[in-house]
């Protein structure tokens, strides 16, 4: 099968599960280098989309997203990567998810789970994830 | 807290979690529009990139998305939409998630999953989902 990256500039959108718990943890995006690296290595390699470029999701905290199976939908336009995800958390806000937060229809937020680390110690100044 | 349409065309992924199994049901799109539908009727309501119109999930089959939480990420670009899914599954080609196979390193797919429903009974020869 033949992914359709187009529909999304080039891009697949890929969400990122635990596949212990279920939780969703982030979602990324995938262009075919990073899919094919990441299925090469094992471990999660996104394109970020600000930075224009491969990005090793843990290359710098070490918290790398080991996979362990690879879904693709209906109109395989879009992935579901089911990891274990190595370490306490994958959000640069020092959260397991990056969906720490529930979004009312006002836009108010609210953080709904509690921080796991300290991002200021895994991260400091540098602030690539 | 404003959402990023911006990043992805004027659009934010909506990824559709049941909310009672964890399972990962279908990943959509939603501009501001689909977003407010969503969050004043508390059921669904995506963008169609293909048919470029707001598309109400299940308005043919039925098989609504019954809004239970969304949670908004750290860079406020991508939504997890946690739902009670009505019906026997929200995918077209009749699975409960449109997640139904998975993708190993050659592209190849096997079907991980049961069909819950059949889908030319549902959907007839009109294919809106």
């Amino acid at each position: 099968m033949e992914l359709d990256f187009e529909k999304s500039g080039g891009l697949v959108p890929a969400i990122i599960q635990d596949e212990r718990t279920g939780d969703v943890l982030m979602l990324g995006f995938m262009n075919p280098a990073a899919l094919s690296e990441t299925q090469r290595t094992g471990e999660v390699v996104f394109f970020s989309r600000s930075r224009n470029k491969l990005w090793k999701k843990g290359e710098s905290s070490g918290h790398v997203l080991k996979v362990r199976e690879v879904r693709v939908d209906c109109d395989a336009d879009a992935l579901l990567v089911r990891v274990e995800a190595v370490g306490p958390g994958v959000c640069h806000e020092g959260y397991r998810s990056c969906f720490f937060r529930s979004f009312d229809a006002g836009g108010n937020t609210s953080v709904i789970a509690e921080r796991t680390f300290d991002p200021e110690k895994i991260y400091g100044a540098e602030k690539t994830r």
